[in-house]
């Protein structure tokens, strides 16, 4: 358990989300802690695969932070993967330099095969580097823990690899409707459990990532996207109640409103591709949104960059609002980016 | 010219782009002349690389029946490729089996080389086609010529090959855009004239592929799917008034109403991720709606495929409706799965 003396009681993250309209708004980027800094790529050299740095406490809460000492961001996120998950559960997760992700696909017996709650023991150095970071961090800044949702997991666990159209997880859907809803039941439990272990470790928010939410057809989207992440909120909220919790399901668009209404998260993610004045009128009308500069913008920079910052200020600046990129930010982008990023936000 | 007098008059494909609500709808499926049909793979074998395919008179007119002659559907889709357009204004393009298309990536200095109006010649064959097809198809069939959108067909050219986010064309349009304007303006005019020729060969309508509309944020997309989008379908109809243009704009989500509002298609095709109470609701008051069978349930087939079935149909044929896919079918598709959904289609 952590010190719970530091946590992030009065910061502007929080207090957006306790229903505060903040100007400048609170900023963060996500993915960033990672290899468009100098000092991440250090740290990562230093320290074997990628999922020995995600589980070394001492490493991952120094490249957690990082981004924190060098743009003064509003809240940190946990440096760790989404694929902690799968890994808790027994199954083989790599990632291959320059390709992603490689897993041991599962079918019907391997999914039989997974059981329920032995996952803890494994999420514990991921709890102790969230314990660290808090303890470090100021009062004003806000920690940020997260796991991957349950479709975007399986998406994973089933192809073995990152796949553009998610075919091999959308087939066993429709193929094989009930062990697939196995596989996203069993992830919805470790999930919870590894989301709960983040917030009594130190954590005081976490997200959902559902970064493959907008392959889903209606129906496949209410029963593999709403109603696991639903599901996950309520368990999280029965052990913790009042647990802070965002949303971000990537490419949902014209299911966003439903995914809000219906799964209980207190914030919704956007991606760049959502139009700000339906985020104004059919989102932060119900909760903070979250968003949602294009990141390749951000790598682009100049002036276009300037008018994409202040466009989404102007139609987002009159409800609660987090500024943040529309996904990742990508490896290559320019430190002086992020910083005209920053400054730009922080003037208004 | 074609034998004006074959022309699709009264089938229910144009009947439903004129306004009728028809029961059963009119039903195609993008794709529908492919890699799934026995027929299909024997003229492949036959021909060479796929763009001889394309370009040979004879065996593209054949394989753009064989689906019309194999399950009776109300259009035939003309047999052809959207990279035939780079192609025909020089740039290199190859198809890679198993690995989809390469092209030579066009810089700035390539787009400034781009020579207006030098492409028409390469389209002779494809117009030749478009021919020979109208003059084989029944008259209550509908022949659909096609191109890639400016956009879509831009990211190939920039990247040179398929890549999931589109980010060296986004980049290209964000960091050089003068350059960019100028390569989608080439792609306007050479798909007008390309347009233009099908439909003076016999086409009877057209439509359009913006298979990657879905990537671009709110801006972006206004600038570049709807604006070059909008100037095709006004140069196409400012030499054939009343020409029939159907957009499909894949992904585009909550920019759907804006696309139709703002480019003046006839007729809009959508996804499986579109809702079908949007779809009903913002889309089918404005044009007639086509889609959106998810190709992974009709490869699944089953049970769960009668109900996508009816539910599409509940949904959408309360208005002016035409049964098709949310993109195209996937090659491993068993031909008794289409058989079953053209029959249930045309049971109602």
């Amino acid at each position: 358990m952590t010190d719970q003396a530091r946590k992030s009681d009065g910061g502007k993250f929080i207090r957006t989300l306790a229903g505060e309209n903040l100007q400048p708004p609170p900023i963060w980027m996500m993915r960033q802690a990672g290899r468009y800094l100098p000092e991440y790529r250090v740290v990562r050299k230093s320290a074997g695969s990628f999922l020995d740095l995600c589980f070394n406490p001492e490493l991952a809460s120094t490249v957690t932070l990082q981004p924190i000492e060098r743009f003064g961001f509003d809240a940190a996120i946990l440096f760790s993967d989404i694929l902690v998950v799968p890994h808790a559960l027994g199954r083989e997760v790599r990632f291959v330099e320059g390709e992603g992700p490689r897993l041991e696909p599962i079918d019907r017996a391997g999914i039989e095969s997974l059981v329920p709650g032995n996952s803890s023991d494994a999420f514990d150095a991921v709890f102790e580097t969230v314990s660290l970071v808090r303890n470090r961090l100021d009062a004003d800044k806000t920690l940020i823990g997260f796991c991957g949702a349950p479709w975007t997991v399986a998406t994973y666990m089933v192809a073995g690899r990152g796949t553009p159209d998610k075919a091999p997880a959308r087939l066993m859907a429709s193929r094989d409707p009930d062990s697939f809803q196995k596989l996203i039941d069993r992830l919805v439990s470790a999930s919870a459990d590894y989301l709960i272990g983040q917030l009594e470790a130190g954590a005081d928010v976490v997200q959902i990532f559902d970064s493959w939410a907008g392959i889903l057809g209606e129906d496949d989207f209410e029963r593999w996207c709403i109603a696991p992440t639903a599901e996950l909120v309520r368990r999280v909220r029965e052990k913790i109640p009042g647990a802070r919790m965002i949303g971000f399901p990537k490419g949902a668009g014209l299911m966003l409103e439903r995914y809000v209404a219906k799964t209980g998260v207190d914030a919704v993610g956007i991606d760049w591709t959502v139009p700000l004045d339906y985020a104004r009128d059919r989102l932060q009308i119900r909760v903070p949104v979250q968003g949602n500069l294009d990141p390749l913008i951000l790598l682009a920079g100049g002036e276009r960059l300037d008018r994409a910052i202040d466009r989404i200020l102007d139609g987002l600046s009159g409800g609660r609002f987090i500024f943040n990129l529309g996904h990742g930010i990508v490896p290559d982008t320019p430190i002086e980016h992020v910083e005209r990023l920053v400054e730009r936000v922080r003037q208004r």
